[in-house]
């Protein structure tokens, strides 16, 4: 329980700046839930950004870009330090979200290409289940919005994969034509990026105020900050950051305006909102890119800064304010964690790799994560167990840099050195083959999937 | 006022975790002050830590050092982004905070050597005026407690520059004899370290008591986390982050002592607390260094990882909660500030660099520093005016490197790229002539001190 916030430390938290705002999340806890849903049916909103880096939101020590709103989530929920995407890049990241499986066991990681582009013929193979697909048995309105980057083709779309609606970009917003879709539809091409994240949020707002009285699953998928940039002319050019911060400040705005539509709809109690993204900040866009804080390298390769993240958890009454959770967790947990907060059924079709990490966000135990895996592509570089993080490979993110193999692999104490700078194998022989047996544990459970990112559209002639 | 907190953000903030703890700094603000001290008089406690770097805090982004007492502070008060200690290294820090002024005109920075050391024969000279010595008139209680470096002979030491009682090292911890002050005299030689912080805290909490009843100075500079780091057993291998997270960890509690002291004895509301770094972490302690977060360098050199550090200002009921601050403002201005408040004279016979930026901790107006001059020893490196920094020289921060001058001087937009990493100064040739302006008018102003690290004490034959 060392990683967990003490008693004192909650009290001084949580009293932090009480002067008397009736603010309505603050409300006195209601543990039946809002009047109008069954308690045990509570409402999910996923909201995950494109290449946020792990320093780049005031509450994570930025310097100048502000994020009140987000900031005042983390104050009001849990702000989680030791939390990783599933994967440094794109495609994969969401795959390991979407179905609480590593992307190496779906094929949506490859050795060929690393994420999906508009001429993949691949996508999310029909035997994974999403989380929006394992909602739908206990009665979960599901809704996709903003980027998917799954597969594109009508088969792989949100709206074929368990989800009612879909509003966004199918994929990445540097690949063209960048389509708007509504649903199978494209209704703008190319999508003016400029109001995206503006329309992303009044359609993320629909979504709730149409499902407020059914339970409901909101995957809200933003766009940005991946590059090219772009801010509606309420955030262009206001940020001291520059467009990187107007970007990240529009996105604050959006997290504001979902969290008060829950308040004003009376769903607060009874929703949980998770805050995240996919993968570090991209490095090589030099200032249109984000920071990992301390965090080495980022976006592309599996040092922390390439897939530690912000992760914000938010539960008015149910969640107790002001944490910071220094347990290991992942992305790879919503699907256990959520349809076990639903009630709903595990695949069981499927191995799966995520666990439920609902004990340490209600506050009756630790996140049972002992564990993460580091995939780039197909191939396994690096493990972390506990504190301790070996690199069996590492790679620059980008460029022509060659792969390099560690034998034995290289040490990292994360809690000591969080920025991986001073390898410590020489010294800790037992803790390089404990986590050998931990690698060799995963590989014989491991039936990698069929590569989905090298297939591709055939060429019309 | 772009770097000021909107009201939403405030309000989001203030609201933050607000569930119904009677905390008593958060009661309802009392403008009078205590009802045994005049409110024009109110109390100053000045908390200084000693190689603590940007990025080494909770609220300033670190992962794994657990502050909740300083962070709860920065939630109850003002967290600022921009501010700068006074020096890269403590002697010319040191002084700089204590008397408003540039080390270079007290001649407390030096290109000999570049903090005092046990064979030195200088210290602050007698025409300084220390901010102690400035509230004496006004009846202030004085006190000084921890690591002084500003002369250890007799002449040189905090009782006799304005403080009415001294228990501390007068110097670094890592400078032999190492001896513990009561006032004037040696009562520990060396001083035993691993209860350095618990007993720098007792003598804390017993001066406020002692002086509870007037207007009280309280200046306490703590030991750690310089190296060598020493913590005592309740915080020694507690800390995920190794020796210096456990230093900083126990600094955190000695921060909740002295704040829990104030409310205790119902003084909260009519004490201003301010707590900073002298310098930033140093990095060639690896591990036993801290680390400056997304900032460029360390300790000893002017980029901002050297120089900017966490700065919290605490006062329940005139500084409003929750606030980040984004405005400059330096340890240079403390001595205006504190002295403003007081109401206090300002020394009139030495010109000042300090600014006072009482308007910007209450909420009146927006901080009046707009410039900062970055010396090393005895030289200009750096200055930032606005947003922006030119480095007319950089040097490595330890070691062998040399000298490089840069002309036209290197140019860094510290809101774009807070890391220093992209010279803009070829696009910028306005910016840097009005930089070259603010250079010419200081250097104008400027009478250099004697040198007072050069000096020695004669050895004994």
């Amino acid at each position: 329980m060392i990683a967990r916030m003490n008693r004192r430390e909650f009290i001084a938290l949580a009293g932090a700046g009480a002067v008397s705002l009736g603010i309505s999340g603050c409300a006195a806890p209601n543990r039946t839930g809002a009047e109008n849903k069954p308690a045990n049916k509570p409402n999910f909103v996923v909201i995950f950004c494109d290449d946020l880096g792990y320093g780049d939101l005031g509450v994570y020590g930025h310097p100048t870009i502000r994020t009140p709103n987000i900031d005042a989530m983390a104050a009001q929920g849990q702000k989680w330090t030791n939390f990783y995407a599933a994967a440094s890049v794109c495609t994969p990241s969401r795959a390991g979200l979407l179905t609480g499986r590593l992307p190496i066991r779906s094929g949506m990681c490859s050795s060929s290409r690393r994420v999906l582009f508009p001429d993949s013929a691949g996508g999310l193979p029909e035997t994974e289940v999403t989380i929006a697909q394992a909602l739908k048995p206990r009665g979960y309105a599901t809704g996709c919005i903003g980027k998917w980057h799954l597969g594109h083709l009508p088969q792989y779309l949100p709206t074929r994969r368990g989800f009612d609606s879909y509003f966004g970009i199918p994929y990445s917003n540097d690949m063209k034509p960048t389509p708007l879709m509504q649903d199978e539809k494209t209704i703008e091409e190319p999508a003016d990026q400029t109001t995206l994240t503006k329309r992303y949020t009044e359609n993320a707002i629909a979504f709730i105020e149409k499902n407020k009285k059914k339970p409901f699953f909101l995957y809200f998928a933003h766009t940005f900050p991946h590059v090219p940039l772009f801010a509606s002319k309420d955030f262009k050019g206001k940020s001291i950051r520059g467009i990187y911060g107007d970007a990240v400040e529009e996105l604050d705005w959006s997290v504001g305006q979902i969290l008060e539509t829950l308040r004003r709809r009376n769903l607060a109690e009874n929703t949980l909102v998770l805050f995240t993204s996919d993968n570090g900040p991209w490095l090589t866009q030099h200032l249109n890119g984000g920071s990992a804080g301390l965090l080495r390298e980022g976006k592309g390769c599996t040092f922390d800064g390439g897939m530690r993240e912000p992760f914000i958890a938010w539960w008015p009454g149910r969640i107790e304010p002001g944490q910071t959770i220094r347990d290991m967790g992942s992305t790879l947990d919503f699907l256990p964690t959520i349809l076990s907060l639903a009630g709903a059924q595990l695949p069981t079709q499927n191995v799966l790799d995520g666990l439920d990490i609902s004990p340490a966000l209600l506050g009756t135990g630790p996140s049972p994560r002992k564990v993460m895996f580091f995939y780039r592509g197909a191939k396994l570089y690096a493990v972390r167990k506990g504190w301790y993080k070996a690199h069996y490979i590492t790679k620059p993110a980008y460029g022509p840099g060659n792969e390099k193999e560690h034998d034995p692999p290289a040490l990292y104490h994360l809690g000591r050195d969080p920025s991986e700078q001073y390898n410590v194998a020489d010294k800790h022989s037992d803790i390089i083959a404990d986590i050998r047996k931990e690698v060799a544990l995963h590989l014989a459970n491991l039936t990698p999937g069929k590569d989905q990112l090298a297939q591709r559209i055939p060429k019309k002639k």
